[in-house]
């Protein structure tokens, strides 16, 4: 399956159906594979591209280079590659930080935006302690996190979903530990990246899902995102934590083909 | 990522993790994405390959070439590259076919067997209505096939399944029309494929898993399976039609693990 090579660096990405395109960014830890349940369903009315960011899954793991920047100038390389003009961009948590900086560095690419559990600053909004626990026991301290990132329905009914990202984290193949340190110590990276005071420069239609039991980007960090991105509108999740597309994927679906219908005609 | 090449096809697979090889073949139709929830989770403690067979996904999809040991022969090529001696297959459908072949063909290269819904001969078991069917409407054929193939539970709880299953056929990229066509029409393919004098030449440690309320490749089917390899187990799955691992994947987790254990140690 083919790459987008920038500086050095293969990005896997993956593209099925024609139409309108989407590009799927995933989270943190993670990889494409968690838009299995969009990727193909939406490739009958569109061009779907997924795409597994720098350091995770199936692309390249430097051992630095996790600015969200570089990361967004990745997803760019990679429409170029397909020469895709404009796309609607949805992505979860990370990828909607992608997302996000994509509209600021690059805004004729971006057709429309669906940022699903995101936020920006985060750093601000953890304790110190945190750092730390993660310098000592990434697996654990991850695990904690994760455990709060899924809605109490999710883990009920699905408790194969915190086994999942549980794994994808663990999994040194899919996501080596130097990619999250490296990440997380980024001073433009994951956690510290901040462009609080330039959301007002996003301006293509931005629909914004958050999940009213995710711990990861709480619903206040989603709704800041609302707030000053002009346009932008919140929905609000019941019974839905970090990862909607995996934990309700036919609601999620049905939700995403009405925007894509709005903004796509 | 890498491929196997054999004969000039170029099989596509994924690997993760370390410890006991288990091999993942999916049904007709899919791709390698439908372990989703067994690939990383099991890559924690074994080395996992997901392979996409010819005509599938991400490898490629030659105008003919679908005989079931054809398709088997491919997953040897993957174990050659891997450089695997031994695996634990686990194949759902035409994966379960692809598990037995390779038991009867290199059994020096398998240390037991996870069968999920398959069987021999199905052409025995269809109408003859069915073939023209298929001729003038495959998708909308399909589409009906597909709908008998989940469980009521699944249906009414997970209705992106369905979605999905359908998607995967109907979207060209994954699965060519005539992949399918050479596919049914091949008289040792998927359909017309006929061991059921050789199902006592498998040796190795064999659970076979079928869902209750599976109408593609009923409990009958199975059952055939099991009463003909020597030393099978069947298990019957209340509330699971004919993706177990996907309609209930804790539940299948966990009694892959328990079968993993038993045969690894």
């Amino acid at each position: 399956m083919p790459y987008a090579k920038r500086g050095g660096v293969n990005i896997y990405y993956e593209t099925y159906g024609k139409g309108t395109p989407i590009v799927f960014l995933h989270p943190f830890s993670t990889n494409g594979y968690i838009w299995y349940f969009q990727n193909f369903t939406f490739a009958q009315s569109n061009k779907c591209v997924v795409i597994d960011e720098r350091g995770h899954g199936r692309s390249d793991k430097p051992q630095q280079g996790y600015a969200i920047k570089e990361m967004a100038a990745d997803v760019v390389a990679v429409l170029d590659e397909l020469k895709i003009d404009k796309a609607i961009l949805v992505g979860n948590s990370i990828g909607g930080m992608l997302t996000m900086q994509t509209n600021l560095d690059n805004p004729d690419r971006v057709l429309a935006n669906v940022i699903v559990s995101s936020g920006t600053n985060m750093a601000a909004g953890m304790p110190p302690e945190a750092k730390t626990a993660f310098q000592n026991d990434a697996v654990g301290t991850m695990n904690g996190l994760l455990e709060n990132a899924f809605s109490a329905k999710s883990k009920r009914e699905k408790p194969e979903l915190l086994d999942l990202m549980r794994a994808s984290f663990a999994v040194e193949d899919n996501f080596p530990r130097h990619t999250f340190f490296a990440s997380i110590s980024d001073p433009s990276g994951v956690f510290n990246w901040n462009i609080s005071d330039q959301l007002k420069n996003i301006r293509k239609p931005t629909l914004i899902l958050a999940g009213e039991e995710d711990q990861a980007t709480p619903v206040a960090a989603n709704k800041f995102l609302a707030d000053n991105i002009p346009g932008a509108q919140l929905r609000v999740i019941k019974d839905v934590g970090h990862f909607y597309q995996l934990e309700s994927p036919a609601a999620f679906n049905q939700e995403l083909a009405q925007f894509v219908k709005q903004v796509a005609r």
